[in-house]
């Protein structure tokens, strides 16, 4: 993570680990889910907003019902989400995301994300949600927030045999920083406050 | 279901039973779970609102990676859900759930509902979104959306030794009844659209 003066912050579980400027990422210990999760826990104990991730989808098969315990799961499998994984409400607002992380420094893959979250992120988009990803450059240590609408373009464009993937600068560009918070982590409601404020400027043009 | 007209409408899957109005309900094979993901993949096929159930919490312990097929879980335990288990958007509102079935007629029990699942509705209504629950007594073929602000002052007049149950009559008058809808089933946005002419109402006073 960068911070505005330039230094970087360690967690405390990384202060026994050997210094290392290539493993720091790692050493964190935490993905950008992890992050995110922190960031949501503490957005609802700080009554902000109320953001979850939603749960893995499982087809469960077989069940084992042992007399006075709890019931096993003995069979089950993964199902894709049919949706993103994130959702919630922020001043009103219906906020829809999904979170990626990549060890490209130049571009996100569009590989990254699935059809039908594309089309998910469009339903959204269309009954006026806040519908955005959240990309992580792991190499980087950048975080971004970047709204569907971006996504969607360039998804459209890939199926006309476009380019495959969303370039670094057009993210710095288009996207807005998330900021670390020592607390919140991935502090992406500061992020998302400066997409509302440019949604109230169009507005008011 | 009851319909306008007085006349019950019965799905393809009940003919071949015999008929018996004590077992209509269980005879068309839907429970509330069913009509609600109806409801919801029928509105979504028509562009009217993004709403999905929420995948059943699990906490996975075992997994299996067999060669060449599919993860297997192999162990996991049911986890109790920390939200309610509908959420989506529509016409730019945040609409979050709950939907509960009772087998009695007088009244809705509480007990239905778990404490923390209280504690989200107050949550989402703080963040300006609209949070209801649908009750259906199944026994009357009746269900209802009702305003989380109601379900609210009956859980805090029960935790200060008030009763335990939401009376019918109550929900009847303050609740919205849900239409009967061939293809969307619990077509609870007509009940949710007087929720918000109501709103819209409230605000111009």
């Amino acid at each position: 993570m960068r911070y505005p003066n330039g230094s970087r912050k360690r967690t405390a579980n990384t202060s026994t680990s050997p210094p290392s400027s290539k493993k720091d990422y790692s050493n964190r210990g935490m993905t950008l889910e992890e992050d995110i999760n922190a960031a949501n826990m503490y957005y609802v104990a700080r009554n902000l907003a109320s953001v979850h991730k939603k749960p893995t989808p499982v087809q469960i098969v077989n069940v084992d019902y042992p007399k006075r315990s709890a019931a096993v799961i003995k069979e089950a499998y993964f199902k894709q989400a049919s949706t993103t994984d994130y959702n919630g409400v922020y001043k009103g607002y219906h906020v829809d995301f999904e979170a990626k992380e990549t060890r490209n420094k130049t571009s996100f893959p569009l590989s990254n994300i699935h059809e039908h979250q594309v089309t998910h992120m469009e339903q959204v988009t269309n009954h006026c949600g806040l519908s955005f990803i959240i990309i992580r450059f792991s190499p980087l240590e950048e975080t971004y927030l970047l709204e569907s609408k971006y996504v969607l373009d360039f998804w459209k464009s890939k199926e006309k045999g476009g380019r495959k993937s969303i370039p670094h600068a057009f993210i710095k560009e288009n996207g807005y920083h998330i900021p670390f918070h020592f607390q919140a982590r991935v502090d992406y409601l500061k992020a998302l406050d400066k997409v509302l404020a440019k949604l109230e400027e169009d507005e008011h043009v």
